[in-house]
């Protein structure tokens, strides 16, 4: 019997953390390692801000996913046990948070599976996995499903699940947007360059409040990426609660892991299918510049 | 007998989608086609954004134009069609996407021409024509009129249709304007870089409503450009679903396709007309960098 | 006898307008006169923009100051003499629309007299100068005082007219400063390259009026700059007007011709006066990259 | 006996000012000494910012930290006297503005101790060390430890102070973060390129009162980074006067200089410490580009 992924609610909410850390630099070049401030503004995402997120979503009581490269689950040994410990999931998001387009196929095979070798040597079960600055190559969902893991959330052609065949079977979408992203809104760093304007986050919450809202008017996914270095700063931590506040309130939104509403997906048989679109360019049209 | 262009409307409304997809990307360089999340970003657009917001516009029972790249409509070969059959206009937005500034003449040549190919092929008539990147040269406007199109709309001389003469006869053209398109708002891709800030709806609309009151003010065209792959997202949706209920309460802006306010403009023996201006640049004011 | 600057106000608005049209983009390549789309958005300034805005000068009864570049004045015969017979003032604004600061003592000296023959050959008397971009260099105050001009208008050591010393006399300063400019608010191409957000009037208007509402403490020269092809778009010019309906309601904000502030400052003995600052710098301090 | 480091109050308050005046240009390349509107841009601060801003600190009655950097305090030799005269604290902000991670190991310690120099010979003692942009290399601590400093804020791993060990002694960290900095909100200049939006002091008194309570609620240093010639402007100014209205009326924040605090944080035995995290990196994660 198929049940529609949404089970009853007019939308899903995905609270999903990339807890990047060190690696999110670190992938701009090995030399970053000795900008002792720079690293520190990473540091406190583990540090201060996973802390303090854990907390506010036992206060608001909903589950989240917190997607943890390998290079940070090594760094910080207990990180990824803990987030479990609290009741949430810990799922796959590279090793070196290196994005896949940025590498060869080979590279990227060793990369992911260098992941999957530290969340087993630490006892850290993964469903799912979400590709370093979403930059999934052709490759990426094959892996995802030669690996055994059940969902990706990494791609941008829908705002519901779908599935993706792949050679290796079939993988569960949960896509993702630059809109629901809190790096386009708070990330500021001079060197390596990222972000060029810090917003506010009433601005943001005003933002993503009206995303939910017509998420609920059209039956999608709403699935929120944070990083606990940026979001786990106090007043964006207690925008961030005002929102799950407000999806409480709404009484429609049901709040999951992505291993859940991937489970849900799965089950539904109406879910579209359809394989990333990887056009045939013609030379004529885009030469070489 | 000349008629004014506006017909007794205070200001005259065109809601143009851009359904650029892929191309947009694949014109900063063909190694894109491998970025597999980032075609999944643009696919959006036709798979998602164009439905939605062909049903926002049935609801609000306003006409619409949609300028298609010939790559878009060879590589979605329904959507011109059914873009059609839903009694809006389909008109012509270059075979790939890349602006005539960057194409030699004999290339900017071969690319409107394979568009019409195109479209000629899907049997979809076209009366327009619209610069990918408004990036028009100073062979656009010609194509545009030995083509036997009767408008252009990629200029910005002005807030009101105007006459350019060429040397193959006369074009209206349908000024648009960077304030009056979502990608400054909404567009992020941090590769190729597209972006730097992703604007609120909230904001957008507030500031696209001054320019219609403004508008409506003064006597202009506002010529509204959306992209599905932007646009198409839920909350911008609706906040250009109140946009145009806006419009509507406001009664006295009249909704049209470009072809109609092309054949009224045409009629209005009052309309300026003027050359694109090309100066003659003096090589001592401005030596070559 | 001494008199205050400001003449018993509390703040003086200055409303300054930079008419570059073509030129500002010509600076960046003569390759750019070609690019006949973005030609236009320049030329929407002298075309649509300066009518606009000298109706509405007109319509608040408050004079400005229009500060253009000799190849704009040539380009546009008519323009220079039109605004002067609107009662408003034309200043110097360089030839070329290229900053002092990018050429040699030689290219700068050659570039600002030829603006000023072109003037001359208009009949159009000019008191003051605004290096374009406000890129003044160490040579700019002397030329300015060599050739009688009174004052200029690009430093920003001050928000209060102040005197500079030049071997050839004095000049007077009218302070200006990026945030009262429509520039960094509104600008936006793609090539070349110029801005990243499109802010709204909104924004814009509000942070204007704040400042306004401060000069007014303060006692300071409220200095506004805006660019036609920019400001003279329908809600920005409405927002304009909005503003200077508010200092207009103020009662205490004095309008002026840069030209008269000028003079008022230089019967003011209490005017500070300093030296642009052009520190002696150490090698050791700073090495060449 | 121990005493928590925030003394009753639920947040402490540090208003720092980084006065960089010209040396903040010139670390981008020594020819911007010629660029003579930039300079006086820079000037602004010590001119008229510094001057402004301390009286509004006596009307509010409130003390603040001044970051000074060695050039800036040779160049304008009454400025850090003057300061200290009006019961304000200054700090060490480097000799020439350029980062550490910018310079050898051998550079950095000669631009620290030329700075030390020149405080030394202006009879002005300093605490505390801020690192130019905040760009603290693996040896900066080390050399504030090694001067008999007491303590660094340019670290941001966390949001209280903390303690961090280095060869030479333990150092107070008062951590600082891009989002309560007016640089990212205010800085524009076109060459270098600096900054890319000019944002309303509305917004960034929202933001930053936003984080004033957020930091009330969490405990937390709330250590706000301005400079004179940004936030000294009129509308800046009034709006960090109203942020200061606003954390005196909430009644439970302390206001403090920098070296007040620094030790407080020292006698609090639960102070964490933590050194710097300088991650050794594998070059098969991240291999050199």
């Amino acid at each position: 019997m198929s049940t529609n992924w949404r089970g009853g609610s007019a939308a899903v909410a995905l609270l999903t953390f990339d807890v990047d850390a060190e690696s999110a630099v670190l992938a701009h070049g090995r030399r970053y390692a000795d900008h002792a401030a720079t690293m520190s503004h990473q540091a406190y995402g583990p540090r201060v801000g996973v802390p303090r997120l854990l907390d506010l979503l036992d206060e608001m009581g909903v589950p989240a996913t917190f997607f943890v490269p390998g290079w940070v689950a090594e760094h910080y040994p207990a990180l990824a046990g803990s987030v479990q410990q609290r009741g949430h999931e810990v799922a796959h998001h590279s090793y070196s948070h290196r994005p896949p387009t940025s590498m060869t196929p080979t590279q990227e095979r060793a990369d992911f599976e260098r992941a999957l070798d530290v969340f087993e040597s630490q006892g850290v079960g993964v469903h799912g996995h979400r590709a370093a600055l979403w930059g999934a190559s052709r490759y990426t969902t094959g892996l995802v499903a030669e690996h055994g893991l059940v969902y990706d959330s990494s791609f941008m052609a829908d705002d519901r699940p779908y599935r993706i065949p792949t050679e290796a079977g079939e993988v569960i979408e949960l896509p993702v947007h630059w809109s629901l992203d809190d790096w386009e809104q708070y990330a500021f760093l001079p060197d390596p360059v990222v972000g060029s304007v810090i917003e506010s986050p009433e601005k943001v919450l005003g933002m993503w409040k009206a995303e939910l809202d017509a998420m609920r008017h059209y039956g999608c996914l709403f699935n929120l990426t944070s990083h606990p270095f940026l979001s786990g700063r106090p007043s964006r931590a207690l925008a961030l609660r005002r929102l799950i506040e407000h999806a409480l309130e709404c009484g429609d939104v049901r709040f999951a892991r992505c291993a859940d509403v991937a489970r849900s997906a799965a089950a539904d048989a109406d879910l579209t299918s359809h394989a990333p679109d990887l056009p045939a360019v013609d030379a004529t049209a885009y030469p070489d510049p």
